[in-house]
């Protein structure tokens, strides 16, 4: 199914610098292997970097198989998640893994999933992944949309997107394809994914029905989330919260209800004249992902589609449905957590994590974006990864890319890039200002390398060393202006740098004429 | 000297959707003609926007004589600047001109720029200048730095680097040429820009002594102020705050000096064992800049170059002096904005606003960035118009664009469009969340169009037309598409919006039930 070619492009460039992949391994479980990244810089210190590749970086293997399965699968652990597991305070090789990878004690770990502040979306069946934690006490993780519309993409290119996607550092992908043969790209797409993947399944049923409201019912969408727990989807988004006292004021805002989930139920219930099934089944729906351990994501179907509409009434009383219904799902051990928007300027940025930790009592929070402003369009990676910065410092826990062609077609895999690079730049800035462990080490030893001029260092160092690269190399190709004190941008007589270095000589002479 | 197939090529696409030029008279100065874009919308209502691009959307000019002059030149007025005049309730054409672009009461501007929380900075000799105002009360302001490198460019490709700026919105220009010809590009700049033009003198100046510090001194630098406040250059950026008391504290950093003119004054005063002369002969600068009301913008040249050395106590001593060197300008009625960093991490950009506001008696700040992470090389328009849109929302009235070439090489047309749509984004999310009047209203029309389908619309109200329009044509670029309630984003069937109007069709119907 896989061209033969696609396995020597797959991270053959030097998306990571000089990096060398390193594996660190568990304490109570010997057979656990942690990636990280190990950078080696020319002046021999050496830099390790949180690492998502998964096997696609260490070595070949046949990539039309799938990657290896590193987890095993325990059939009496059907119906044991990861919260029941920490509640009882037992470890498990994800925890320990999780733990491990962020390097901070297992009873962090632990504390903060029984308290529902974090999760570890890990579904039994998804042998593959490497295992990772969501939580305001840990990284400010980036997930990346793929999938494929009714109008574009295939299963390569969709799988393209994924490598792509884990290339530049998503920590978990969400398919969202609504076109053809979703179940057979879902499935490429968990056999070949070492991070968590989401789903939103209501999609699903609808193509089951083929797009007649009419005929969806709970049946039909039990039967797509039993198929897709099955393959091992890791989070499922539920839009349970659009209640249909809910939807008539939604209606009434500018650019009225734009999470396609949300507006799939939304004229569900007004077709059927009944409410929410999703709300009416959530006790069944936590059943089944309980069974294997799958995350709810509860979606936000009401969140707002402009900054007009942003921290309306229609917003907030659903995020207080969500609020309650994440009670209901802790009660089953099911992990939860909190979709969030989406559109909103600057001002009104800081309460919808207020009224969010405090509505859903310290569940993970889980953002697109947000834009900022609405004036961009083919620039929505830029708009929104300013909201998205703000909103990690202030505690949110996923940052839900947004890539260049938002409002305006399917992202292709170069948008994947540069909605990633944009949306790592953000949950890094957010990690720093939270005073992430060892978060600021990583600009430190990028600006150490610049003051020096060590220009492969710091490309090495940067999010995308080839681009760096190139953009330097542009005017100054020359391989003796790889240590040259200076860029075309001031050239040598102008170089700041070369003339602090200036300076630090002189004060050293003068220090020394003083002695 | 320019080529005739330039004229032709300058702002002939779709830059400014279908956006005609309109102009306003002026009320007591009638020969004002104060421009706007104004867009007709396919639902016939209008939406007026701010305008920078000065006749070169007007009619066809013969470009290689530059811009008609459209400002006076008064001999008597020499020494009375806009402050001065402000300060005796006397309206100015150019106050005029700026309140009605801001559409702002007279005696907001006037009461402003008296308190000297405003400039109107308008060198007399600059006669092409479209006025306009800059202070935490109007709108945010972009400024794009070009200028050629001793390495890179020529008077050419400045010129089109300046258009390309008007073009994606600056509000003003810095001309930092270091290189060749640098006399004759500014003069070339000047009579082509309708924005005001800052630049920084001691460039020429250390030019002028062929790069060699120990000939540099005041009478040099007194000369280059003259010759470049006669070519009519609107505000000069004066490193006048490195004092030789902070060199030591700033040596010792991760990234030392990174101001190219804080680190040429830093090694002056350790080469000559002197005082800054740029401090030390203060009073007779602002003579000069009183003369022709040129603007001082206060170099920082202590900002950090790296989030390390951010808010420290070399930064901060000498924000204090530049505070004190505000008051003196002020006596001789010199209009001043205070230049402000650089690279700051996301929860210290408060207190730089705070200390600046405080220490600078309520002066402009003209912040660059700030960088809010230094591990993106190749992406610093993004890690910096996220600190951009912060800073304006706090209160800074200029943000100075940075540039995906930033720290590695020099940027060309395509680097000044990316800079400026980043800060044009940054900039406006600012004035949203200022409440600024009218502002969100660009937002709201936008969102509108989308919510409709008006494609044609929303592209053309869109910062950048042409990018947006090829994103969408990528996947769907047939004639009905452009009328179609969906795109290859989500297609037909899962559009939101589409199935948002269904649900208003709905509630239409079923309340019509009711009655």
């Amino acid at each position: 199914m896989l061209g033969d070619e696609l396995l020597s492009t797959i991270f053959s460039d030097d998306t990571h610098g000089n990096a060398e992949k390193i594996y660190q391994s568990g304490v109570l479980f010997k057979e656990l292997q942690i990636p990280q990244q190990k950078m080696t810089l020319s002046d021999q210190s050496t830099f390790l970097k949180y690492d998502v590749t998964g096997a696609y970086t260490q070595s070949e293997f046949n990539v039309q198989n799938g990657l290896p399965k590193v987890r095993a699968l325990n059939q009496k652990d059907y119906r044991k998640t990861q919260r029941y597991y920490a509640k009882q305070g037992e470890i498990t090789p994800e925890i320990e893994y999780a733990a491990i990878r962020e390097n901070v004690p297992l009873q962090q770990v632990i504390d903060k999933v029984t308290l529902g502040h974090a999760i570890i979306p890990a579904n039994k069946h998804h042998q593959e992944l490497e295992p990772m934690i969501i939580g305001r006490d840990f990284l400010v993780k980036v997930n990346a949309n793929i999938g494929n519309s009714p109008t574009s993409s295939s299963l390569q290119e969709e799988l393209e997107k994924l490598w792509w996607a884990l290339r530049y550092g998503a920590d978990t992908v969400m398919d969202l394809s609504t076109g053809k043969h979703i179940s057979a790209i879902r499935e490429q797409i968990l056999r070949h994914s070492p991070v968590p993947i989401g789903t939103v399944p209501v999609y699903q049923a609808l193509e089951k029905v083929d797009g007649n409201l009419g005929e969806l019912n709970w049946q039909i969408m039990r039967d797509v989330l039993i198929e897709q727990a099955e393959q091992g989807v890791d989070y499922f988004t539920i839009h349970a919260g659009v209640l249909r006292e809910f939807i008539s004021s939604a209606s009434e805002r500018l650019t009225g209800i734009v999470s396609r989930g949300g507006a799939i139920m939304a004229n569900w219930c007004l077709q059927h004249k009944q409410q929410n099934f999703l709300y009416t089944h959530f006790q069944e729906i936590c059943d089944i992902l309980q069974y294997y351990d799958v995350t709810i994501s509860l979606g936000d179907g009401l969140r707002p589609g402009s900054i007009k509409d942003a921290n309306d009434e229609a917003q907030f009383a659903e995020l207080k449905v969500l609020g309650e219904l994440t009670q209901i799902a802790w009660k089953k051990d099911v992990q939860v957590m909190i979709e969030g928007p989406g559109h909103i300027p600057l001002h009104k940025l800081a309460e919808n994590i207020e009224r969010q930790q405090t509505y859903c009592h310290g569940a993970p929070f889980y953002t697109l974006g947000p834009l900022v402003t609405d004036i961009a369009p083919g620039y929505d990676h830029i708009t929104s990864c300013i909201g998205a910065a703000i909103m990690g410092q202030l505690g949110t826990s996923v940052l839900c890319y947004v890539t260049p062609k938002e409002h305006l077609g399917l992202p292709n895999k170069e948008d994947v890039k540069q909605g990633l690079i944009a949306y790592k730049i953000a949950a890094h800035a957010a990690d720093v200002a939270k005073g992430h462990p060892g978060a600021q080490a990583w600009d430190d030893a990028l600006s150490s390398a610049r003051f020096d001029f060590r220009w492969e260092d710091q490309f090495n160092l940067s999010l995308d060393p080839a681009t760096a690269r190139s953009y330097h190399d542009e005017t100054l190709p020359q391989p003796n202006a790889k240590h040259a004190p200076f860029c075309a941008m001031c050239g040598p007589k102008f170089c700041s740098m070369r003339a602090s270095h200036a300076i630090k000589s002189s004060l050293a002479l003068s220090n020394d004429e003083c002695t």
